[in-house]
């Protein structure tokens, strides 16, 4: 299914096989620019492909946007056995996924993520969304790209701040998945994300989320455990979304990720050590994390999230890394702390930062 | 799956059998008048449901009400172990399913078809859809209700017009499925669909397109005869939704079964005799069937249709009654002249109709 170095050469190839009667691709005002002319010089297959463009931005990730790919997908007579090539970032996978799996009922489309947060999380794992009224992903469906196709090139094209983002998944998939990997990351710290070590990390990732969600695609129970940091993490992001403090994806989940291992100290045995190491990591990446966060902002963002049942904000949490734990309920006074947790240790560490500058 | 005259006893036991976290009713500007209030005073169960109500009518169906169904999903903090009760037509079958099939990507859904054209056609088969710039149901997904809760009291509610519309679809189940039946529909005309027939009527629609659609629901193949006169039909609906000569649904697809056992005479081996009987039957129904259609209007409807390859137009047409055809692709000239022959049949029928008044 992924497809790394030669992933130019295997997409030429998939293309050849399949014969689709027509093929479209999908961009947004970032990705049409760069990412776009070189996959078409490199697979000429898709030389004569309509390309439909999408403002760039979580903003953008719509119905409205989504009634627009229809509308030109309509225009360039594409039919059911047409395919849809989503070449972006996470707003793009998830919007252009959504938007095949719903135009004439579905019709085929893969992924070429051209972002690190894409590669390692957004485009595996067969889910789509849109966000309304600020609500992330609060209508998609489950739907399974053909196949997704990596160029780690692409990541050179990336701004600093959106690229360290991703780091955020990376390393809550190592939390999930493996102990030794994560007392590896404990020790090495940054060098850990060198650039000769990402298409491994990016490997891990990607075989990583595949094995939970091929027992669970539907999400009734096992692929939960990816949640971790997520319920923090999108309510803060969505709470964010129209403030200049705004966070990126994965600066959100760092956040949520220390929120939700204090939340695990305190409900499935992690060890505060653990929680120390996290903390340590995160802050070294993202040393300059500050954001004028109104803890009752974040309410109804946590009460709109899809795990919840109607009384409860449900928390995929962590025993110790490489042992998930099973959905928790907090009451509301422990995730009150839990955020003025993050609050506090992110303020501590923006002071640290600052004064050693 | 299917209640008829104790459905709402039923619906009952249903929703006390399943334990819905919360049960949200979705309704339109017309049903939420008279067969909201009766179905609640019916169902103790729905007291405290929330009501979400969109503008009736075709024009509505659209992602911006999806937007706004969702949203109040939102605020009625429906969760994922939550119901949606769509109570009305083919309208809020096809909206309230898909808005449901996509809310968290995901929650159980029942229809109450409270028209006719829904208990016959819409609410049966798993399929939702959204209108997009006036092209019928070009975003949908397949989603099977949890149940279908038929109250055939609700007929009394529908003008005449409404009501018969509803026969072309009857009409298009028995064409397909049933050659006696339909030499009893010749023979006996509009008594055939006389009050104390229609239970059993509805009753053999049903069965025949559950029958269909359980061989087949993402429709791959199988299904496809079902679209016997929709492909002209939803493009004559198409063209003139904007128009002051706006056709319903079934009146549309009569004028589209027309045109297609026209073609299936011409292509398929249809005998000319169960054209005219059709002709005939269809006239009787729906007398005064005047339109200001424009052939050249139609064509991007056709080519924008779903079941379309890149090229050509695809049909679904008769071999005989009880007796579906492939799917065909006549030529440009063919289907031309299948728009022709229905503009010429309805002049004809309805100078014949002034005529005798």
């Amino acid at each position: 299914m992924i497809i790394e170095d030669s992933s130019f050469k295997r997409l030429t190839n998939f293309l050849s096989e399949r014969k689709y009667s027509s093929i479209v691709i999908l961009a947004d005002s970032n990705t049409v620019g760069y990412c776009v002319p070189l996959l078409v010089e490199q697979v000429p297959f898709l030389n004569s492909s309509p390309v439909i463009i999408v403002s760039s931005g979580e903003k953008n990730k719509t119905l409205h946007s989504v009634e627009k790919i229809i509308s030109e997908l309509v225009s360039c007579n594409a039919d059911r056995n047409g395919l849809l090539v989503n070449v972006g970032g996470g707003m793009i996978t998830d919007l252009g996924g959504f938007a095949a799996s719903v135009y004439k009922r579905g019709i085929d489309f893969i992924h070429v993520p051209t972002s690190l947060m894409a590669m390692v999380d957004a485009a595996i794992g067969g889910k789509t969304g849109v966000n309304i009224s600020d609500i992330k992903n609060i209508a998609g469906t489950f739907a399974i790209p053909e196949s997704v196709f990596i160029y780690h090139g692409f990541l050179q094209t990336l701004p600093e701040r959106e690229y360290k983002s991703a780091y955020a998944e990376i390393i809550k998939h190592i939390l999930l998945s493996d102990s030794k990997m994560w007392d590896q990351l404990v020790s090495n710290q940054l060098n850990f994300f060198a650039a000769y070590n990402l298409p491994g990390l990016i490997d891990h990732s990607v075989k990583f989320k595949q094995s939970v969600v091929s027992i669970d695609l539907h999400d009734r129970g096992g692929r939960q455990i990816l949640n971790l940091g997520h319920t923090l993490g999108h309510a803060i992001e969505s709470s964010l979304l129209d403030s200049p403090a705004k966070l990126f994806h994965g600066e959100a989940i760092a956040c949520g990720l220390i929120g939700e291992l204090y939340l695990s100290t305190k409900l499935t045995g992690l060890k505060d050590r653990v929680l120390s190491e996290a903390i340590q990591i995160i802050s070294a990446i993202y040393p300059n994390l500050s954001f004028a966060l109104k803890k009752q902002d974040l309410f109804p963002f946590l009460y709109a999230d899809k795990k919840n049942n109607s009384t409860s904000i449900g928390f995929s949490l962590l025993k110790s890394p490489g042992e998930p734990a099973k959905l928790c309920f907090p009451s509301a006074e422990l995730i009150d702390e839990s955020i003025e947790f993050i609050i506090n240790t992110l303020i501590d560490t923006n002071q640290f930062v600052n004064d050693k500058n």
